[in-house]
């Protein structure tokens, strides 16, 4: 949702395109039908930018640009048709996973400072654009979000991509590179904790099996 | 909500009052008290309308005008005191539903090209207008969103209704006509896939059984 | 949220910490990790006024105001060292709670008004103020949210609130004393209604096993 900035819009739809995907997947194995699968597929790969949009004020993005629209239609399509092919390919969907969430905590991050908001809520709001999507697709499929309880290091690195880039805004590095390296930086940060298996901690005294 | 049409306020408010109905009953079959049955006849009246709205960036109707408040109120009166003749007359009442799934993705499309929406993104919002109260009155009533899972054509009639609008509207026919004969459409179709089983398909390879 | 009232912004900070509490509690009984309790917390205690803000047309004031943020993570990390302490002292938290849903009535409303709705949905939107947080804390926790079933009275005392804020101000008695009696009435009113087990109706005939 790189309107406001020096992402190229292809980028960006690469990363709607792989939360779409797994929106999409999501409905498969729910066995939800075609109607259920594109609407987890557009709601987890737009619902971040929607909320960042409404939280920020001004009209959401996916509603004004073909392509957010467009491109989770063809992500059903392809789960439609290829789920087990994409299952199988998980591992490597996951990697694309963390490039969405490099990208849509940095681009998420300078719309928020472009419109005003201070640091702080531009780091939340960040945050909100790369995972607020998974949360939406979590409770519509009728599940305890995942983010909440499962410990992986998922919010986490957004937050430090975000945080980055509100530096880096603040310092008056805008546009591309600080973006790119914002979002380098929370995608290197979720691959390694996926490999080393980083947890987020659970509070004081509470064991860990969910 | 259809202040920016020429659909009559007096058919509007019968689809919020089915819709509120639907959403009381649904509290009263959950064993929800007179608040949650309240809650549920209101959000699954205006919830739609609520969404479409913030997505095009206005004000939701649903809170400046009374009766988007006081019919959601007067269903609930109604489903606290005969919800057991009112459950008795649900064929009915389906009919009616299919009543305010027309006109509700009519008004919604025509609302949302008025505010300079492209037509594929109102036709998105005008099918938000026809579902969104029942996905968020399944939502809060704790349990999966039978849009997504249960395979009846709901949101695949509104759509055509919508796209009809899309098409009647650009091609400069607005007005009453085209709201009413857009919204019998969908009505229409939504009431031959109740009667024929018409069913929405599962991704490749998926069994019915959910 | 008080930022149009008289409330000194402390009050309205220490509804927004008691609410977060309950928020950031739930997410250690789901054996929530840290990121879940920090989310459950933020959104507990600003979620209702999140909600009236979009819906008055507004942007909302939780992302303008650092205390906003900060109150949440302070109760966040309060609630992660001690929970059991805290839990331990519940009776006495519900008593803060009570006093969160009456502050949080009393300013939903004067909000509202402050920026022309009617006074009939002026009080529909205190009460989401005042409640909201605590539907969507239900939500994603994954639970249905208590509000709608346990037939406790507490969206009834926001409502009472909400009426007298609403008639005081269209009488033309503002700023602090009318906020702070309004949010007296609602106090006392959920106070004795914990004391002596007033409860909801439910529909004719439902009996009240949940």
């Amino acid at each position: 949702m790189g309107d406001c900035t020096a992402v190229t819009p292809l980028l960006d739809l690469a990363g709607v395109f792989v939360f779409a995907l797994s929106g999409a997947l999501e409905g498969v194995r729910k066995r939800f039908d075609v109607v259920g699968m594109v609407v987890l597929a557009f709601f987890t790969a737009v619902g971040g930018g929607v909320m960042r949009d409404l939280f920020i004020g001004v009209q959401p993005a996916a509603f004004r640009d073909a392509g957010y629209l467009l491109v989770p239609v063809a992500a059903t399509v392809i789960a439609f048709f290829w789920h087990r092919q994409v299952e199988r390919a998980m591992p490597g969907v996951l990697v694309f996973d963390a490039a969405g969430l490099g990208l849509f905590c940095a681009v998420g991050t300078t719309k928020a400072l472009y419109y005003g908001l201070a640091p702080m809520h531009a780091v939340f709001l960040g945050v909100c654009t790369a995972v607020g999507g998974g949360v939406i697709r979590d409770v519509l499929s009728g599940q305890r979000p995942t983010l909440l309880y499962d410990r992986q290091l998922y919010a986490v690195p957004a937050m430090l991509g975000s945080t980055a880039m509100a530096v880096l805004y603040t310092l008056g590095v805008r546009g591309f590179a600080a973006t790119l390296s914002s979002a380098v930086l929370a995608f290197t940060l979720r691959i390694l904790a996926m490999r080393y298996g980083w947890r987020a901690p659970l509070a004081r005294g509470i064991s860990g099996s969910t």
